[in-house]
């Protein structure tokens, strides 16, 4: 939670527009990826010098740039210096912390995206941010640490597989969050299978550690909201703004669906909220329901012994016997144990008859 | 729950567009049933392919052509080929995990809606998916499984009642939409009748199995919610946006009655949600006050009991009376025990009179 | 509640605009009376045939019809059948199940209302609905029984009493809506003598009973608010609309005191809500409390007890004084009994001295 | 409460602008104040009858007349009419039920506020309503009961000071609003100072009299803030219209101050309504807790005791010694009672230990 | 609490546009320090009296007059009156209640914001206004204290750090607000922290401290956003309105990443508070399943004691074996007492595992 906003505060006191790598280091070093394609062909290399990369930002192809790693601060500036970003926007690359947004600029179009992978290593879900920068013809991703989301893309790319090489730089901005947006379907869909296996759970016999599930559960919730709820707002803009010269009016169609499909998450996201409270509601009420029950039986349970030990009480008394026939004649008796044991069975039963019609049993 | 998402990562990896099924298989075979018509006439075949249907296309007849099953992927394809329709509008066709929308293409309009039929069989409410593609004199409708929501409809049709020779597809559309909202009310009745079944269980004698019925109803609720709330933005937009080419001005006044209708619909099912959230508070604190009732009188059962197993005990101390007179004289007295039970009776009848002059009983 | 819903069913698979009477058979028949004024005049009749009301449509008088009873759908029709009204509002006239709404027409406007009238013969409230079509000269009222909320309006008129008989249709209808909005106030009025009555039972001696009031109290207010909230709506667009040829100019003031009028009475409903929130939380809390002390007073009764009862016990144990000097030498004691209850009084004192030195007392 | 909507059933079946008084007589006569002011002189009197008014109405001074009291109609109707009041606005001046409005009409703006003043005699804050009616060159204030939160303002215009003379009547309808939200703040503060106290006494012993304050708290805040809310409402409406022509564009800052002003006063009570939803929540779970652990203490006690008092029990019991050698043979032992005792303080401490290392004590 | 209110009515009866310092007295001296720059230079002086500042009011450098201490009335009106400040703008300055806004006056434009330092004296954190005035080539900002927040901006002045020089007083203030909103990052950071500690101690074990801790930081969160969600506001109304000379062109993207970030800290506040609010359930949940635990096994028990108390109890019976042979002819069994025992210990065996086949073990 704090390491959302734990390494932000190295910043105060900078100016603004400092670059400053603000978050963990997640990968050994940086890596950079050039594709460059165009409808002919398209190739993959990793340029010596992020200097060069300047020779894209005017190429007729199009050239997809991917950086992975974010802590060489120097490197990082060196590419966006070639495609003459703004500081403001590198020193939001450089600030994982980011909330997703969408800022316009005069040469380029800046997406800060989150995504959420099952990192099966760790068995938790992880954040990371993805920075793009679109372009007229060139398109720069920056990711915190390698990963395979965008692999699928490339070997599209180099594949020459369904229409992305005939497109321009948007549309495989398009295809990159169209990825990203996959992600978020696979997180879900484990939620859902948590879900349910916590519903068998409260079926079946709840213990302290369903509710924890359900609070983790619950947290997990809040965390994915916060990722997407901006997401479909940056997604919305993009579709709102007619006059973004970077997007193409081909796009339109994608871009709608890009956003459907935003909504479905953040629909399922907020149905599974609304499933979630019901549970935690299931939970409580069920506990307390069980505890009910015992404290209710065993309280009935006392409630009968209470008067027969009281009847065995009387007759341990040490009354004289002898002093006088009122005190205690019964311990005389012929038949003296068996009435006061009838006795303590009539009891028990008028008890136990008494409850029944009351309904209590 | 998770069957909403779960299948939806099958294409995660795969190019946007690309057709897949994505949902359960629920009809044996995909079945293909076209009705033609115009004022003076109307016939109703099942095409022998589906490459026929391109001469539909521009047809002077209205024509409907209603799909029942989707797991065929090529031969959905097919059909949609023959109208133009765009890859993304068939890969939401195919994906029956969608959200009710509206996609306005230049050629047609795209619809999205969800039914929820109660299955007798089943004895569940089963949330089905049906697209609809409204052309400028044809209407493609597509539909999980077969089933009888559309019948009324096609025998109008064929029957010539009503003004729906008359009108276009537009109408036809209309007329679709309409059977399936008022599917809405047949499955808001019977909530409403299980809403007056539990109140009045409430109202006799609640059991946890009560407090299950009203949290199934309550997820019902929220996922009945869930399907309605977007068809209210559908139509909204259709009634809007009044440059839809497909949409003629006389349509207007239909809309925004099946407007109405679908806000009435949302209207009882905040009603309900409202009712079965005041259920669930009545269910706990009726289930609460009758436990405390039960431990109350319990708990002052025993009180009463106490002191007088304490006397019994006193006089059941074994002092020795030849060793003293101040040792309990009162196990020689001539009227001990009457005194001792005389003293018990009276204790007891004092902590009740206590008890009820405090208001306890 | 499901009475809300429950008829519609039965339009289920009939095409849209049929009309059919949806709701409970209020009045034994439908009634029918025409109200004709001008500034110079005015008479009231029962027309002899529902085709008569035709010359009513152009007449240059202004033409109140009035229609109690709704279940010959036949004589409705023929009605509106006069003055030219669409198939689908007659549906909606018939359709007492309808939210309250406005339908602009070409012709005429077209208002569904909701009243709420207490009815003295069966202690509730009973919601009916009221449906006003607004043409250029002529009103027609429909409602489901014969009452007298609209009496006040037509001896105005009779009577030449305030400036009715010199305005148009469009005064009329204002006025059959301030009357409408008039008996909501009476409503609210014996909601907040509910409010006071239970206020006073919270603050003396609450019963599961109050919980009950409360809790019907809360359901009223939900249906209360589930007729008023459109209402607003409904007016706020007659204000907005400024192209309605059937509103003129000078009614603006009118309308707009009706509009503070329903907001006042949706704030009322409103902080009714709050404050009925409120006293179930008094009422949940006080009870609690009540029990609370009822248990913890016992509790500390049966802790006093507990350790005289085991001493009791103790010197009840039969050990063999005769065998050794170690055994309960205190059953010899001179003053054994008296040091027995000796120690159980200062047991006791000890006890309730450390009570209440703890606060519990 | 039920006061806020008692009265106004008074006026049903009444027509609509009849000039009734709703609300209670809070004043003995209805005492009418003119102050007559430009930026040259100034005079104060109560006129011989209110046709004089008529005179102010064009005059070039600036006219500002106060009328204290509302139960005299006829009275209340001839001021009004001297300057060409709607009957409506008469009638919503007498009736006291009325929510926060601004009426715009062609010559004037009517504006309805409620006053809160902590009335020292009563220790109870007083709702008042104070309607106001600007016009070119005058302005109307009619109060329910007479009172000092004017007096300033017309000492400030008497005496001359600020800038009041030099303005319009707009600036002296600015100045009243002032004075009025400046009794908010008042307001706000003595809640302020009961929340610090309430504070106090929940982290100190918080009894069920705490409870009852915060809940009386709670609904202070529920009825301020139907008062405010809305009078931002016709402020900000005063702000937004540029088309006012009894607003003069200097007064601008004025009224953005005020606007801003209100909006303070109603984060406040935002702010105020969660911390006392917060200090419910302590004060359960503070009562709650401190329930729980008298139970605790008490339960643990018992459970201590239960198996002392069983072995005092058990070697009560009379089995025959001499009978068997199997028959209680502890009885006859030299340390019998001595070695009874140690098993019954070994018992206990064994237990103490358990619950000790359990972390139950 | 109070505090934010409590001084405000000092000011009630006052003409508006008063100064008055509302709020405690922060600083020992007011202190004025003035900063003058442009591109080739820059000097930081003290001005000997206030009335020099009319000097920079036309100068063209840039000047940056910063004021700490608010206290002496005069001279704040002094520096105010060069820059021809407005009488309610002086009033706001003085005032330190007031909300975050923004005021668009002719040659000015005036912002309120609240600051929130950590103050490591009082190990809380306090909030104070800073009150900044934007005019073409001045800044005048007001402090209640002195602070270093503004330090790192002012030594990049005199140092020629940036690019801060090159640019306006626009510049300079968007300096300034960026500072104030890292502060609220650090803050968060701290937040942040503590919510890790708490979540420690939850999964701990929790005491009534860790409660009031979580409502201590609810509340803090309350007083938090009450700080920054009109801050929001006010940055949204200068990057929308672009109109204002007073701000260039070239500082949108710096305005718009300003708001991003005031986004950000918003939405982790209510991200926060959602936390807090999982936290505050968790406790609640895990304190009465902790004590639910101790009480059912301290119930079941006493539950099994009680059978065998009653047992001990029978045959401490004190009936005359002698008188009869069905009296108690236990006692005399030659194995009476191991029977006793053995009927004891197979009752509580017999209890032990129908509790554990019920599963309450």
């Amino acid at each position: 939670m704090a390491s959302y906003t734990r390494t932000s505060s190295l910043k105060a006191g900078l100016p603004p527009g400092t670059p400053v790598h603000v978050g963990e280091q997640k990968a050994d070093a940086v890596k950079i990826t050039v594709v460059d394609y165009n409808p002919e062909g398209s190739r993959e290399f990793t340029p010596e010098s992020p200097k060069n990369c300047t020779l894209y930002r005017t190429a007729e192809t199009v050239t997809w740039i991917n950086v992975d790693g974010l802590h060489e601060v120097d490197l990082i500036g060196e590419v966006c210096s070639c495609f003459g970003i703004h500081p403001l926007t590198v020193e939001d690359i450089l600030n994982t912390t980011q909330r997703p947004k969408l800022d316009v600029f005069d040469d380029y179009l800046f997406l800060v995206i989150k995504t959420q992978t099952y990192n099966p290593q760790t068995f938790r879900v992880e954040v990371e941010q993805v920075s793009l920068i679109l372009g007229d013809r060139y398109l720069l991703s920056f990711r915190e640490r390698p990963g395979d989301a965008f692999d699928g893309v490339r070997s599209r790319i180099l594949g020459n597989k369904g229409r992305i090489r005939k497109m321009g730089a948007d549309y495989l901005a398009y295809t990159l969050l169209d990825a990203i947006i996959d992600n978020y379907y696979a997180v879900l869909e484990r939620v859902g299978e948590t879900i349910e296996e916590l519903e068998e759970e409260l079926v079946g016999r709840p213990t302290p550690e369903t509710l924890k599930k359900i609070h983790l559960l619950k947290r997990e919730m809040i965390l994915l909201r916060r990722s997407v709820w901006p997401l479909r707002e940056v997604i919305s803009s993009l579709l709102r703004d007619e006059e973004l010269s970077q997007i193409s009016k081909g796009l339109y169609f994608y871009l709608k669906d890009l956003y459907d499909h935003t909504v479905h998450v953040i629909d399922t996201i907020e149905t599974f909220r609304d499933i979630i409270s019901g549970m935690l509601e299931i939970y409580l009420s069920s506990v307390s329901n069980r505890l009910n029950e015992i404290m209710k039986v065993l309280t009935i349970f006392a409630a009968i012994f209470i008067p027969l030990t009281f009847i065995a009480g009387v007759y341990g008394m040490n009354f004289n016997t002898a002093a006088s026939p009122f005190n205690m004649p019964e311990l005389n008796w012929f038949l003296g144990y068996p009435f006061a044991l009838f006795l303590m069975a009539a009891t028990a039963g008028g008890m136990l008859a008494a409850f029944r019609r009351k309904g209590w049993l």
